[in-house]
């Protein structure tokens, strides 16, 4: 049995309710936390579920920011500093990574909140998390306001980029089930993974058939 | 062990080989099924990995559209004709939603290539899938060129909904996992999930607990 429900019904219904129930809607996400210092050095970090591909070449990665929450310390310290970076979310980890979506103060860092660990590595300005096991050092590139309903699109290039040596494949592919990461779906539902198989390149005279990786290491 | 790569050998890397390492960095996906019609009411199904969630109040969703690929079909419909579907896709579905990804003419409609069913009701102009557990209607808010790399951000708001009646929570939250929605990664590799739990709203104050999941139905 199928629930049909219109813009009438969402719009009268609770503004919490609302929001938990569009979110959970929009599919399984990428989680990922997001790590920033001020001009200061202070470290800030903060989960995202909002991240997206946009493209390989150059390797550009977007996010939405919401100014009115917790991400407005990411969006100043991005803004001030140009540099972030992007660290894959695992089973061992995704409490302490939810726990960051807690207002702390400003002059409180994250990681010390948390017990993660700040890890600054090959000259990039903004720390790693040492217990994610996939990340990635962005430079910010472009701001675009979304005055459809006041987001932020951030658009930056992925300039570095660390994965276990283990999870990559000779076609470019990186099993990231393998790497532990994980997913999220609405505002705090977190779930792990079970492949179910690659698929060929898609032709229109043929049926697509199951890819077997071919891992390097 | 982790491996470091950083942009030159990125950019050195063989274009199909960095397409499928720097999508596979992206993190699990929001995969769907894009349902148009042209102005004739010829159908239309393509598969859509980059799709996300951008606000609660209005229902508001983007998805980025690259015009050089088979998603030409789909921006054009949804210019001319202002309406689409977002459709889960589930484990029974996915190779038939992998199989539109294929480069059919434009007078071929993939509802009969793959032999997933279009469904019309309540009205809404475009064509559901009929084998998806969760549906969305959705009508065209906002296009926005991102001149970057030359792909279309397109911005859209939820009019409709349908989910399965017992995946509903007390809190708003839909249960997509129950709903047996799936995941990608990359460009083919397709996962089921397995919940880890639900977290409480972060607080400064204490730490995160599990939250049980009130079903209505």
């Amino acid at each position: 049995m199928q629930t049909f429900i219109d813009t009438a019904t969402l719009q009268q219904m609770e503004q919490r309710k609302r929001a938990m129930l569009v979110n959970s809607i929009g599919g399984y996400k990428w989680v990922s936390l997001i790590g920033t210092t001020d001009e200061n050095k202070n470290t800030n970090l903060a989960i995202f579920s909002s991240l997206f591909h946009l493209g390989a070449n150059p390797a550009l990665v977007g996010f939405i920011v919401r100014p009115d929450s917790v991400d407005r310390h990411t969006l100043s310290n991005i803004l001030a500093t140009k540099v972030y970076t992007i660290n894959h979310v695992n089973e061992n980890i995704y409490k302490k990574a939810h726990q960051t979506s807690a207002r702390y103060e400003r002059d409180i860092s994250e990681f010390d909140a948390t017990g993660l660990t700040a890890q600054f590595k090959n000259n990039f300005a903004a720390p790693y998390v040492n217990e994610s096991n996939i990340q990635m050092g962005v430079f910010f590139k472009e701001r675009i306001d979304l005055t459809i309903n006041g987001t932020i699109l951030i658009i930056g290039e992925i300039i570095q980029l660390y994965y276990p040596k283990d999870c990559i494949c000779a076609d470019g592919f990186i099993d990231i089930e393998k790497a532990n990461t994980i997913t999220c779906s609405g505002l705090d539902s977190y779930h792990s993974t079970n492949k179910l198989s690659r698929l060929s390149y898609a032709k229109t005279d043929e049926q697509t058939t199951t890819i077997t990786s071919a891992y390097i290491d």
